[in-house]
């Protein structure tokens, strides 16, 4: 079934092969604050699927209306486009470091399972609406709490209602990347986005859309692929899994992206170091602390790209920079770089993974940690 | 000035009496989720106006509309009641724990400077749209950005205008506290409740309401009294002032009330302990982790009152409660309790107050710490 997969680029660092699951390259992170699409970080459940475009349908239905189909070419020229530049970062980002605490299931990811595009497209609730949905009131008044998308790969996901119809949600069914039609991996000819929420919500090679009481049934909503369970649990009962909720909006985040861990680099000179921020549901950064001495100092990053979107719609990550003394003592040191980002609402990160540790390795945010050594240069005798 | 300040219930731990800062005393907390309004935390920055009812006005203008004057008669029956149950929250509540790090300016609060009421009046909203603003894309038209508040004893602050104006903001003008008229501490006859934002946003004495292009002007907005510096900052420069935003919504909170810290307990035996846990936003808690061994090991707590809040609008706190086994070995030993709580969008507490703490000791919502001894009885030969 992974016969057609579409050819990737060569950088993208593979984490598996069958479903696909690649990472942004750490050294092109913050080459561009849009990032090119060959670049973009893939997570694939299940073989690409390769919609046609002439006969391509979206239906849309469910509580409380009567629905309607579409073509491509209705949602293009019925509709007004709608550009939102919006980050996408999967769930299980920065697993790979929970596993030094204790074993998590899944890919263990470095820090690139997370991307940045400009998408083209139509705002979800102007779709609903024309479809005979005029409101969330509308739609609680039927009963519908929630919106499931259905891709053709067969995941079946939801969003809360209020997200999916809110004046400020700017969730889009997207027909173009960065302005050029979707690619394959990255869901043609429709994806959803859906800003500020994780990853697996922003339905790829979208089909259905259906309003309904509950929210979607199946293993990425309901099931236990993005519920984030306690420290504690470490064998789930079914109990564990009806009662706890699963991922929508992502916590504030930070990584540092140059140095890269274990870099060598020169004492007594200033050293650049650099990287980005994010928080879901729209809140923007509004200051990333960075500290060389493991947290015993800090200092304030600037903030470059992305720091200066609209209140409680800041979908996109924050670039920021940091020129950082290193000590010129005259001997070789290891030490540890840290940053760590504020969102609008004043949520930080925690200082460790041992208090967030969960089974299943999930929306790791602990403040980033970058070993480097200052080596200073000898006179070979 | 302050001859006439109300009687106080003589249970409130009084931090400062001259304007009257006071916390609702930790073994009253888990009585009821519902805070009795004389036992409510009090934070005053002046003396306390004494408005008289048949005379009070409300004057409602600015960028956008004529305005209009409305006597409190008129705001009882010309709106629809609408009650709201929200916490309410001090931007220092638990600065007193940052004191251990370093000293910060302001009065050093426990942990009491948070209480939770049911609040009866009419939405902001609806006085807006009464007085001729129709909406907030009508505001942001006239270039109304935010809306001011001013209280009787002169403090003028502001919350952004999408909260002011949304359909899930709640934000009320209240004349009812409990079911009865507001007390003169907490605001007679009229405030502003803000669900999820910090207290001082939460104008008592309210007299004016504008609409303006810009944050409101003064030290509790614009300068540096609800300011969250960075933890390099030990001497604010203006640069600093002006750069840093402003205390809206807060980050995730939870606290230990039982037992109280120095507590002298049975090993071998469970011991209950409680709490309550709340984040800004509306952003409900989804659970609380408790650690009897200074969070090397966790358990879940079970989530009690408040646990049912609708999603995106969960402006109280919840209640939790756990039982947590002391071991008995047949020492006499030392345990730290710690809680922490995660909210609706995977937000959680830091472990630590050294990355968080700043000059203003504000928004600590560090993993909250207590010490007790587990004490073997000794027969008295």
């Amino acid at each position: 079934p992974y016969a057609n997969e579409p050819t990737r680029h060569p950088a993208l660092i593979s984490i598996s092969d069958v479903p696909c699951s690649a990472e942004l390259p750490r050294e092109f992170i913050t080459d561009d604050w849009i990032t090119p699409a060959p670049l973009w970080f893939v997570r694939n459940h299940h073989p690409v699927p390769h919609l046609n475009e002439e006969s391509y349908r979206l239906k849309v239905h469910g509580k409380g209306f009567d629905g309607k189909e579409y073509t491509l070419d209705q949602l293009k020229k019925d509709f007004s486009k709608t550009e939102v530049t919006a980050t996408i970062q999967c769930g299980g980002n920065r697993r790979g470091e929970f596993n030094s605490e204790r074993k998590t299931s899944g890919n263990a990811w470095g820090f690139g399972a997370i991307s940045n595009a400009k998408w083209g497209g139509v705002l979800l609730k102007d779709v609903l609406n024309d479809a005979g949905l005029a409101s969330q009131k509308a739609a609680s008044a039927a009963g519908a709490e929630h919106i499931h998308f259905e891709g053709d790969d067969g995941c079946r996901v939801s969003i809360p209602i209020d997200k999916a119809m809110s004046e400020m949600g700017d969730v889009l069914l997207a027909y173009e990347m960065n302005g050029d039609p979707i690619p394959l991996d990255h869901g043609a000819p429709v994806r959803v986005v859906v800003p500020g929420h994780v990853g697996v919500r922003n339905t790829k090679w979208l089909t259905e859309i259906e309003a309904a009481t509950e929210d979607a049934p199946g293993v990425w909503q309901r099931g236990i692929a993005y519920k984030v369970f306690g420290p504690n649990v470490t064998k789930v009962t079914e109990e564990d899994v009806a009662s706890t909720p699963t991922m929508q909006e992502v916590p504030v985040q930070s990584l540092i992206v140059e140095p890269r861990a274990g870099a060598v680099v020169e004492p007594g000179t200033p050293l650049d170091v650099r990287g980005f921020a994010y928080s879901g549901g729209g809140r923007g950064i509004i200051r990333v602390d960075v500290s060389a001495d493991g947290g015993a100092t800090w200092q304030q990053a600037k903030l470059t790209e992305g720091a200066d979107q609209p209140r409680g719609r800041a979908w996109a990550w924050t670039f920021w920079e940091a020129e950082v003394p290193i000590p010129a003592d005259g001997s070789t040191a290891h030490h540890t770089l840290i940053c760590k980002a504020t969102d609008a609402s004043h949520n930080v990160q925690p200082d460790t993974v041992a208090g967030i540790w969960n089974l299943r390795g999930l929306a790791n945010n602990a403040w980033h940690r970058v070993p480097i050594v200052a080596e200073v240069e000898r006179d070979v005798a």
